[in-house]
């Protein structure tokens, strides 16, 4: 059992009172402390969190394309968004952790307090309803939401190039490794990607698979456009 | 607008009727159709699809841990799966294709079927509220979950080594493609599964990537059980 001016305290601060204290306590366990962590609830509560973030972005942005409001919740939902609202919430004072972790100084960890939050949006989902955890998610993400500025989505060009042929009624690129080249620690990335039905072809080399296929996106949008105008 | 009858029809087999009938219409309209299409529902109804499927594995498998219950998931919610259900509805015969689609028996293709299913979960959901969209889901997937058998989650060789790794609190194995060789229909992989704690290095070699990273990984579970025993 945790330290219950320690529960109290976390209540007030999220402000919300569990009816069943005992979910609130496996929301703040993490899998270094025992069995019963908190990994069940953040699937749980990834889902939900999944499901209420896209139900606001499609409400609140009736213009925008599937593609655009998928970019915009990958962005609110990434472990980065969530542990910064956890780090506001104060969850790094109240996570329970094993020896190790307590060691390494897990309770700064950010996967740890992004994990935690989740979790616990599936605590409050159980301990009420969905009516309750929405407008938690809502406040929490109040900001964020509130700042999005539609016409400033940033699009990386693999996804850019994507809807291009989309709208053309086109299939999707294809990349693949021309090869790979240097040291394990220091290696190059050769990068096709090809558009069959256009016949195009264009090539990205950088030192990431990841970098090469967005430089390779991005002359393969270049050739699209010269071949439209 | 939609032929009455046919939307009439339709309303029968899923046995739900609509009160805004231009979701059901749009929910069936495939981008290929025009501009109003079914993919912003779609993005929709694969969260509230996500959520309810995982909410009822939660409570059904109270034992799974989250790695098995994520696994069961992404088995339910495939396009294979969706476009299965999909077929027994018969929304092959509902959905509104462009011409192109037309030609090439579009209402067929199990991604159009799947992504149709989803818009109509969301437009359920639109037109109704969460509970009557998860009983429509509880039904359509009725069978799929009661057969079920937590004993026999079949885990890949990936997910396993990591489970392994977690458990005793080390970080997962890093991948990497040592090499690539042979001509671009008929290349082979090699890749490199290490595990830097425990000095583990094995090797996989396949004609897939993803190939060569399981079988990687299998041998470094081989490897790892020899270090425990």
């Amino acid at each position: 059992m945790m330290d219950q001016r320690l529960i109290q305290q976390l209540e007030k601060k999220i402000n919300y009172t569990f009816a069943d204290l005992s979910l609130l306590e496996q929301a703040l366990t993490h899998r270094s402390f025992k069995a019963k962590n908190n990994e069940r609830l953040e699937f749980l509560g990834d889902s939900i969190l999944n499901f209420i973030v896209a139900e606001i972005l499609f409400h609140k942005f009736p213009a925008l394309s599937e593609g655009d409001l998928s970019r915009l919740r990958s962005d609110l939902v990434k472990s980065k968004t969530l542990s910064d609202i956890a780090i506001k919430l104060d969850l790094g004072n109240y996570v329970r952790l094993g020896e190790g972790e307590l060691k390494s100084a897990g309770w700064r960890r950010p996967s740890i307090l992004a994990d935690c939050l989740e979790a616990i949006m599936a605590a409050i989902y159980l301990d009420s309803n969905l009516e309750t955890v929405k407008q938690f998610i809502s406040t929490w993400f109040y900001d964020l939401i509130e700042n999005i500025d539609p016409k400033k989505i940033d699009k990386d060009a693999k996804s850019l190039l994507q809807e291009l042929l989309q709208a053309q009624q086109i299939s999707r690129p294809k990349y693949t490794i021309a090869s790979i080249s240097g040291e394990a620690h220091a290696q190059t990335f050769d990068v096709l990607c090809e558009i069959e039905k256009l016949g195009i072809h264009s090539t990205g080399q950088a030192t990431s698979r990841k970098e090469a296929e967005q430089i390779a996106a991005l002359r393969a949008i270049d050739m699209l456009k010269k071949i439209k105008s």
